[in-house]
């Protein structure tokens, strides 16, 4: 057993603490699990849209100080009371909604929103006890997201992470822990296209293109990628996606350029922006009569989704998901196996590498648009 | 072979030729049908709301003079070139929307939308010819839906016909051509609510009981009924119905009054209302992780549906039905055997008859929400 446990750990943190600011490391200190969490040892982190927009906080509440990160591979360091199915040196992936097993969202097989666990981007402390496990000098540093994985140590709810096999590289499969199992999962799990069917997918950054992955995988015949950075496109054809429509390219809405190309809709969309004009964009393009629209993407606080009513009357749907309807701690480990399995391929989405020390150009290349994930190594 | 067949006939129909003015009883002469075309002998029709929205033309494009009527029971009197499934003598329901059986839509499981015959509430002329069938002293009659059974003899489309158990009497079965169709449809086919499941129906009138009828059907074990008007409360415990809300009867919105009444929110709802404050009520109080909203009302044509896209991403659902999504052709004569089998019971539908002659009464029972099916006699 470490000679850490029950004891606070002294590591270092990016520390965000304002809005839009450059992330500092921090020395911190982190805090024993309390009952039913956990305390990983995080090896490697990357980076995910949804960070980058609550640390701007421009659409979203701020909360600062505040460490970020969701999207991570680490290693069980001790345990707090209660903890059962987890134990010092498993291999996990800590993520951002969770699974208590016990209340109706984790008993139903269609939702993974768990009444306990599920995502709250506005709480920035511990479930048990309304308290940070972070700590500078006694001043607490918030939480996000439960994980906070931007830091060399962090504290979670067993409920939060998933236990996986521990031959899969953790610099690789944490890019599961988020983005790629959330676009896949709402392609495979919620959109379903059928074999042959005709797909759309708005936002080709990692989601985006884990959700063209799945729809090739699931046999569609059409893979319409949208995006307004046409740097994305070159890369998108190793994703499957088979054309590119730029909305910036054309006098009419987007949706219209799609039916025309589609002869009345594509079958299935899928969101992956986070902007409401592509979330508008994305339903109004599915065809008539059996068009299913999924979103994704985070939207803004103020957002206003739109339409006319006589768009749904005329047999669309409309659904959204969190985590790609993934249950957390039920369905991830087998996603990281699909990659042991040579079944997903993680290393296409993984662009660029940085040391922790470089956080912040993680955050660079996101903004710039140039980067799909950039893994971030905790060990310099 | 009846003499009438290829002359045309001059009978009775009952003209709007102004919007909400009284309709008024004229003689008309109604052509002979053209290649795939009917003219019926219409015995029995009754009053939908859509019928009503479209006369009233205010929130929709105005097209006078008219024949409205598409709820309605009859007999073919002669089929034009090409027709070979039905023949004088037959036993039908009009449709307000067909089925061509040879477009994506007629040969997708999921759809009702055929390309060629789908409800066009703006056309008010045949398909073949862009003519009307209807004129007085020369001057053309707009239709209706393709249907106009406010009319002694009506041209429809093959397509838009469904050929029925001569058995079944036309004076119950007339219902059956759109609103308790369109009603249980939405839930059975749509919604399907699972056993034991909580249900909302938001508009207690035809169309909104045959979906509480629907959802008992199911075996939901709350249907709650909302409407505005308290007089629909009474009548519908017949229906399934368990609990009433009145929006009126609350100071917060009432999907947050269902929300507490349900713990999170019903499984299922079904607008059948038309209003679109109504149907964002019906969206937003479906439970989040598996709720399926389905919108049923003809909206005004300015309408917006509005909610935060928050709402969607919480793993709600949200979709539209015309009819039901029941093919027409295909469909309808086994919901006309149900009837037959007592599954179906649609004369507690029926509140009202009256003789062709006081046809605006049915008009005003409908505006004064007293009735919810007036059964309109075509013979005196
Ligand atoms: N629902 C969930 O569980 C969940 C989980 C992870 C991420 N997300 C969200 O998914 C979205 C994508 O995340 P990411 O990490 O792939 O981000 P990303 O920044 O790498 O990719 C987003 C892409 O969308 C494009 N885009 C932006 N606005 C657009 C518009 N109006 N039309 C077309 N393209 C547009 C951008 O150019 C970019 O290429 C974000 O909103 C993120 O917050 C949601
Ligand atoms: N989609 C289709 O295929 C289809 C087919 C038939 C009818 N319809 C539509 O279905 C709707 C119902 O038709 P119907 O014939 O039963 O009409 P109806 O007038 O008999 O019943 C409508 C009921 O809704 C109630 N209502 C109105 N606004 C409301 C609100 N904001 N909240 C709660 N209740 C409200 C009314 O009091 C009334 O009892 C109409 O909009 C009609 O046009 C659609
Ligand atoms: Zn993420
Ligand atoms: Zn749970
Ligand atoms: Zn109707
Ligand atoms: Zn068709």
């Amino acid at each position: 057993m470490s000679s850490t446990v029950g004891q606070a750990i002294h590591c270092r943190a990016a520390v965000a603490w304002e809005a839009g600011k450059p992330l500092v490391i921090e020395r911190v200190e982190v805090a024993p699990p309390q009952a039913m969490e956990v305390r990983l040892k995080i090896l490697y982190t990357s980076l995910c849209h949804t960070d980058v927009y609550f640390w701007e906080a421009k659409g979203q509440n701020p909360l600062f100080p505040r460490i970020y990160g969701h999207e991570a591979g680490g290693i069980v360091e001790s345990v707090g009371e209660g903890v059962t199915d987890l134990e010092p040196g498993d291999h996990v992936l800590p993520i951002f909604t969770g699974e208590c097993k016990e209340c109706a969202h984790c008993k139903s097989e269609e939702s993974n929103m768990c009444d306990l666990l599920r995502i709250n981007t506005d709480r920035g402390v511990m479930l048990s006890d309304g308290k940070s496990r972070f700590s500078i000098r006694g001043q607490p540093i918030y939480h996000f997201l439960g994980t906070s994985t931007f830091s060399e140590y962090t504290v979670v709810h067993v409920g939060c992470v998933a236990k996986i096999n521990p031959l899969a590289p953790l610099d690789k499969v944490c890019v599961i822990s988020c983005g790629i199992s959330t676009g896949l999962g709402a392609m495979v799990n919620v959109a379903k296209p059928p074999k042959g069917s005709t797909v759309a997918v708005f936002g080709l950054g990692a989601v985006g293109l884990a959700a063209a992955e799945g729809a090739r995988m699931a046999g569609a015949s059409r893979i319409i990628g949208v995006d307004l950075n046409p740097n994305r496109f070159q890369g998108a054809k190793k994703f499957g996606v088979t054309e590119f429509v730029n909305p910036k390219d054309h006098n009419k809405p987007v949706q219209e350029v799609i039916v025309e190309m589609t002869n009345g809709g594509v079958d299935r969309s899928v969101e992956c922006t986070g902007n409401v004009n592509a979330m508008i964009s994305a339903f109004e393009c599915v065809h008539d009569g059996w068009g299913v629209a999924v979103l994704v993407g985070v939207p803004h606080k103020d957002a206003v989704f739109k339409t006319h009513p006589i768009n749904l009357l005329n047999e669309r749907s409309l659904k959204g998901t969190f985590f790609g309807n993934y249950k957390p701690r039920s369905d991830i480990p087998s996603v990281v196996e699909k990659y042991i399995n040579k079944e997903l391929e993680v290393e296409k989405f993984i662009t660029h590498q940085v040391p922790f020390s470089e956080i912040n150009k993680a955050f660079d290349y996101m903004l710039e648009g140039e980067s799909l994930r950039c893994i971030i190594r905790m060990e310099e």
